[in-house]
């Protein structure tokens, strides 16, 4: 990659590989308080809700910050000073959004299962009614640190038939993985820029019914991060309250052009797909291992055992692959050694097959005979 | 500006305008877990701490979102939660950070002067001296509402005489007044991305001094504004502690560069100086007044007295120097009614004479021959 001075692919759940277009939107300087600037603003929150047909419930409240702040955000905001918020947690995304919460102040419970194992609604509905004082439930959608799928729908209905509030961390799934205002019932959605819009990083947004956030006020601890606040503004003024990532903002403009053009969340579920499925095919021939069923497995990031072979190390493998231009993810497992790749961004099948040959030319320099993991390598090995 | 799809030149005191080379650096994508792309942070951070010659004392600790997201990041690392913050008012950022401290939950004092009116060392010594529960002292170094420049150094001194922790927002003077470590007492400094060093917005930075970080674990009531965490995340792993927006941390990297290349902190007053001379004696010729005294006005942004002429509205005047291919700013007193004009960005004193010339041709459009505000148009009249 470096001898030629070339951009290495992105196989990272966000940043993520974006489009020349998008980035070349960022070489203009734009005015925050001009009209200009503003009409972009508000057509970026427009087409963001149309993508969860939210226009007539929902308003979408932008964020400066990662996608983190947005939560944070989110959290403070919609929970009162007495709130008290169950956090479903199934990876490091639940645990952050619990971390959070306690930090400002909030009561918390959480309920936690495996990293293998999806949240149910049954679990959701267990927890609620044991629990009358609970107000508010923190779900995260696709948890990056394995890419399992919690089961957004049928949570939501759980929640909502019980007169609860649903925050949920959508952050990896929104703009591929299919989100209808109209039949699944949140309270506050969170994504940001740099997923599967295909955006730059620099902002996050919030999705929040109408009829909650204006009863909001107040309720934040923290200045920067009030939710409230920034969409009053924003109503008022039609400007960010305090300074936006303007170049940021135009670029996630021109990234939802192309969504748009590219045939929308429908069209980009499809080539995710197609980038997984060659993926995880293409390892597979390798011998490689997903740590996760192929049912719960979203196809944004997918996390691989690594192999049992004792020449296989981490580091060497990680540059050894970039060298040849394709950025992996470590893994974010304490108890398995596991690394993982993204299957989102500006690319597609073709770049995940490159991707593939890439790993197989780095296990032969490595002298790695045997991709496949501890067990499986053991059951071959018997056979 | 619109005919030829040419960008405005912004008057404006960030986002401000940024050489192409800056905004160049935008056209890549990095990953923000690779070495290569930690090692683009750690130099950024590098350089920041050269610029006020903290390298010995203070950590630079960058933070995702505006400024402001930095201010309160400070505010809520640096004071204990039992702390006592003392905040200097004299604009609408003193205000904002008076807003914050008493939202997160610490107990806050004021001290008021009026917009016009620099705070001095004698009214905090006062201040300090009558309350010796006050633990921190907050200042605006430079106050972008009007464009006074507060005495940092003789603050600094006050402060730090009385074994109080002093807090600087220097966001609009950091990189254009010269402020060193070594003789200016501070514990947290703070600028950002787009003003002086003229990158894009979308990160802050702290500077605080090493000794108190290090004691700070746990004051914050927020996660992703903690600074120390963030701190400690970065100081073990070179990474961000949640996604940096990396399109702007290179973009700084550039722009950094060309800071260093031009002669620095002092290279960059000078062109400022010129800048804001340009425009004050371009300006008076028309007629226009400042609102500060030029012994407190520093040369980074411009509050002009609107014109007496009943002819002239401020919107109409903003959009037809907008069209000319110049963005002014508003005015924020609320008492009178003014505009302001920024100094600062990549440009140099030939745009700041053209911007002259486009207010002018602007006054002749809009029918207005008097461009004094009212007290010098009835002097003139008078006489």
């Amino acid at each position: 990659m470096s001898n030629f001075d070339r951009d290495p692919i992105l196989l990272t759940p966000g940043p993520l590989t974006t489009s020349l277009a998008t980035k070349s939107a960022m070489l203009r300087d734009w005015g925050s308080w001009d009209s200009r600037f503003n009409a972009v603003t508000a057509r970026v929150r427009e087409r963001l809700t149309a993508i969860v047909n939210a226009e007539a419930t929902h308003v979408c409240v932008p964020m400066q910050g990662s996608g983190t702040f947005s939560v944070e955000a989110a959290v403070n905001t919609i929970v009162p000073r007495d709130g008290h918020v169950l956090v479903l947690i199934n990876g490091a995304y639940g645990r952050r959004m619990a971390r959070l919460t306690e930090m400002m102040g909030r009561r918390l419970s959480t309920f936690e299962t495996a990293d293998d194992v999806p949240t149910t609604a049954a679990d959701v509905a267990r927890a609620l009614d044991a629990d009358a004082s609970i107000t508010h439930v923190g779900l995260i959608h696709c948890e990056t640190s394995t890419g399992i799928l919690n089961p957004l729908p049928e949570i939501a209905a759980a929640v909502a038939t019980r007169g609860k509030s649903l925050i949920v961390d959508a952050m990896s799934s929104f703009g591929a993985i299919a989100i209808d205002a109209r039949e699944v019932a949140f309270d506050a959605l969170v994504a940001a820029s740099g997923k599967c819009i295909e955006g730059p990083p620099g902002m996050g947004f919030v999705f929040v019914r109408r009829s909650v956030l204006e009863r909001c006020a107040g309720n934040s601890t923290s200045l920067a991060l009030d939710l409230y606040d920034q969409w009053a503004y924003m109503e008022k003024t039609t400007q960010w309250r305090y300074t936006p990532p303007t170049h940021v903002v135009v670029a996630l403009d021109a990234a939802l052009i192309q969504f748009e053009a590219q045939g929308g969340q429908p069209a980009r579920l499809a080539r995710y797909t197609a980038n997984c499925e060659t993926l995880v095919t293409g390892m597979g021939e390798l011998g490689f291992r997903p740590f996760l069923d192929s049912h719960i497995q979203a196809p944004i990031i997918v996390t691989f055992h690594a192999p049992a072979d004792s020449k296989y190390a981490f580091k060497e493998f990680y540059e050894r692959v970039r060298d040849k231009g394709f950025i992996l993810y470590p893994g974010k497992l304490t108890q398995l050694e596991t690394f993982r790749v993204g299957c989102i961004g500006a690319i597609g099948p073709d770049e995940m097959r490159h991707a593939v040959n890439a790993v197989y030319d780095t296990l032969r320099e490595m002298g790695i005979r045997q991709a496949a993991p501890a067990a499986v390598a053991a059951a071959i090995k018997a056979a």
